[in-house]
């Protein structure tokens, strides 16, 4: 589990908790800070919003996204980079026609196409554009779910403020008691307080880590697409891994070269 | 139909009933945020400079572009997929001319002219420009309509301060009687109310959603046309397959595979 | 005439003034809202922006760019099209030469420039690169127009807001005389509303206006330009019509296919 | 000289005063919106992040780099082509050695260069390749001196603005002396009116005015880059017009005309 | 040490401190504005986003990537073209193996590995993907570090906002003692402040800072690529300076000049 996400959610509720209750008053001003209407029609505004502005299954689909954002991918680019080398030596050694058993255990479904295609002799050039398209598309569909928690940021704040605007209405409306003034204009201004912490709480960080996470498959899938041609191609094992490991920071290079060192 | 547009704006205007009712007052508030000159000055305002900044017949044909918001499509990737493959095993066994018989009964008019031009013998790059320019222009002509909406967006909440701002200027001017002053503030803020809601209930969602339509539609043409290049290439139904389920979710794949095996 | 621009202008003063007049005193309230030391505050100062933004003959020139907003080009795509199709259809059966004579009454200088290339027996590679260079450079410099009204739009609320501040420090200096607060507040706030105005009601619709009468003009342009490029390479009328048709939206496909059979 | 910023510099000054004076009191309220220390910190904290976010050299290079706004390049797109047609004259009748002779009296470094190398025979590729070189990192160097006034067009109302915030917490801290609220307010609020005039008054002009000049000179070295490589490839020179003459507006194309034409 | 951000941040410190001694009181002044649970909400609530955005390591990462801000890179671009061009002076008079003894004291790991693949006779192709495939995933590293700075840049204005309208409302439900409002407001402005400084003291300089020197490291690395593609092409050293000196501003272009004749 990747808990980043998680601890930036606890933390952000934390934060919010000491500075309510730091006031005078401590934990009993807490009530002043929940009204279930504001609730209802800040996040039910919103994501009235963003309902609207897509697909039902795609809206249930892209809340689920959230999920994603602790999932461990369960691998990355250095482990990939190794298994591509033992790859690129085994076919070296045996022919293309053996990298179906070294094959069998590796369970990347996108890597496990390519090296079907590669088995079946198809066209490098076509091996490439089922690839990337595959990779292309992949990258939009997260980013449409990526811009679903985008919408709710944008949302959340807007419809916070329209919130408030029906409260100050409301208020001004209705001058006569001077003492009520300060707490309505207080149950007024909640509205907008969720609208920020709906954004800048919960959906822009969820989007961002999204991105990041989207980010990281790519540039697993693209260093799959870039061995594969180069296995396929023939290329001297030890090219493809001074290659590959161009997509690794410079620190983490070492370290993928004893592995493979020890797969060869 | 698809009702996450229309589930939306109904959702938004619960959600501020909801906020002007649950104010002291009830039902009896409601009145308090109509006012037919601000509602005219907001949505007046804000059409000037739509309709200021594009042609007569653009903005009426933009307007309407709403309803497209509800309306299904009427076809789906995979089923194209499937019918697709469908015509690749009929080029593949009876030759391209027997596309003519087995194109008969398909009604999307992109997939018919690209057919014809198959069956004309006309020039795969040629074939593949004249597609990909109509895929174009497509998308050019529906950023109009989007963009009708998003210029809508942005200037509801200008003219909504613009009347707000009138409406504080006459406050003002006029401060002797300090029992006016609160009303007054609220019939100033109702434009902004009301200009936002334009943007955030309204326009925002809507270009939102004609963008995810345009996305869609725009993906049906690239699979038409990566899948007619590959039939007028005489590629094999299966890497055809391969190749056009790569345009969708890993989980929507096998329904494909098994509509299409069926077809075979 | 294309009157959508000069509408959209005439209809945004009416509601404002219908904002103004609909407060309690009607139509003598309308001198509350003209200060001409504010308009020469916010207009003069975002103008002393734009000019020093630019060079002076460029703003001049910019300037003049609104009447563009309510010009009508004087031509279409669907017409164009129509007469490059005329024109294939002459070139096919009398050859390139022909195409002289057939051009005389032709008016577009760009249409005309580029059949006097084909005619001179001008490279194709060398007729394209002429022709987009211009259109590239003919954009750049539309693009200079409508970024002077962007420019505009975006220090009109800017001066707007600096006139607000200095009457604001104006009024706080001198609080003493309570009775003169809320009429100097409003004053200060007539640069924000005239800054407003400029940016909503004028220089934003021209801007976007400017952009589609572009948008417009580059496309008459590459219809022109693949149009004169089929027509040098020889390309069956028939197919050119198909071609040139997908510059267009669907609807608007059929009666240009009318007007090129009759014009065969 | 230029004076189009100048002149900006100077009106924007003009429109502040008259703003200030007009107010009752007139020449005598100008102090009041003079204080050096609220000065101090919106120009320095603005500042000290400009230079936070360069290197010392940069910043130096990048605050000079406004005396560009006001110079005059020298050089028009029109008298360029004029030459280069020359030079093409010259090229075709005596052959490309001559073109030592003929540029000579030539002062543009880029076009003197590119001569240089056309004579020495280097190939057109490599000829494209270094200038075109030349002249992307021409626009880097231009494009960080306008990212400096951009950051600093950022910088300053954000920086106003934390000098306003401070000012409103000394303020509040100490409500006792109501009479004080008022000028307190005033001077708190100086900050913002300075970091709103760095930016709108200042800043974004210049910025935007080097842009422009950033454009105009690319323009004169693509018109050069263009034109040598048509030189070195010996087309004739009225093509190499014909070409050239797309840069410039359509009112512009006649005047080059005759000028070569004179040339010739 | 590059001094800039250090001296910008200090600089920074001076002019908040400035603003605020001078009210009346002087240094007493300073513990208004300092609130340990206001420090904490704004940095814990902004830090729990950018945690949240991202995953642990990066972060880690990314935070001490300020470091670099205030690291002299301990290269410039005019003293590496002067060491490709000693380089390609004794591939020209040795040969290409040669390189191996004339880069043994070149510490540069990217000038290093390029002259190991140019010598092992790699492919130029080949080596220019694998060069360029560096270059691309070290400027993503990078990016992933601005853009940590960047997300905080903007979360830090946004919780501060968060803790005011926290604070705000604690004050509003409690208004009966009015003598407290003023500095109760003073403590909830006082997380808006610390917000703004977040982002424009600190988190913005820095992140533009470490977006310069990513320029600069591209730079060098663009002419490696191309200096050492020109040498493994046998070209010319005077061309191949020639070249290269077209990275440089024609200011610096003489210095290297002086130093490569000296290294012939």
């Amino acid at each position: 589990m990747d808990i980043a996400s998680l601890a930036g959610l606890v933390l952000g509720v934390v934060m919010v908790l000491l500075g309510i209750v730091t006031g005078e008053g401590g934990f009993s001003l807490i009530p002043n800070f929940i009204d279930v209407t504001s609730v209802i029609i800040t996040i039910g505004g919103s994501l009235a919003g963003v309902t609207g502005a897509n697909k039902i299954p795609d809206v249930i689909n892209g809340v689920k996204g959230i999920l994603l954002t602790i999932k461990e991918p369960g691998y990355n680019p250095g482990e990939m980079i190794g298994n591509i080398i033992n790859l690129a030596n085994v076919a070296r050694k045996e022919g293309l026609l053996a990298l179906e058993e070294a094959s069998s255990n590796i369970e990347d479904p996108f890597l496990k196409k390519g090296i079907m295609l590669v088995i079946d002799g198809t066209d490098p050039e076509l091996v490439r554009g089922i690839l990337e398209t595959d990779l292309i598309y992949t990258e939009d569909r997260h980013k449409k779910v990526i811009g679903l928690w985008e919408k709710w940021a944008e949302l959340g704040p807007a419809w916070g403020m329209i919130g408030t605007l029906v409260g100050l209405v409301n208020m001004l409306k209705n001058l006569s008691d001077a003492s009520t003034i300060g707490p309505n204009m207080a149950v007024a201004l909640l509205t907008t307080l969720y609208g920020s912490l709906i954004a800048n709480w919960l959906c822009n960080p969820t989007a961002a880590k999204l991105g990041v996470n989207n980010a990281q498959e790519l540039l697993i899938k693209q260093i799959i697409v870039e061995g594969l041609l180069s296995i396929q191609a023939g290329e001297n094992p030890h090219v493809i891994e001074e290659k590959l490991k161009c997509f690794l920071p410079p620190s983490a290079r070492d370290a993928v070269g004893a592995d493979a060192g020890g797969g060869e």
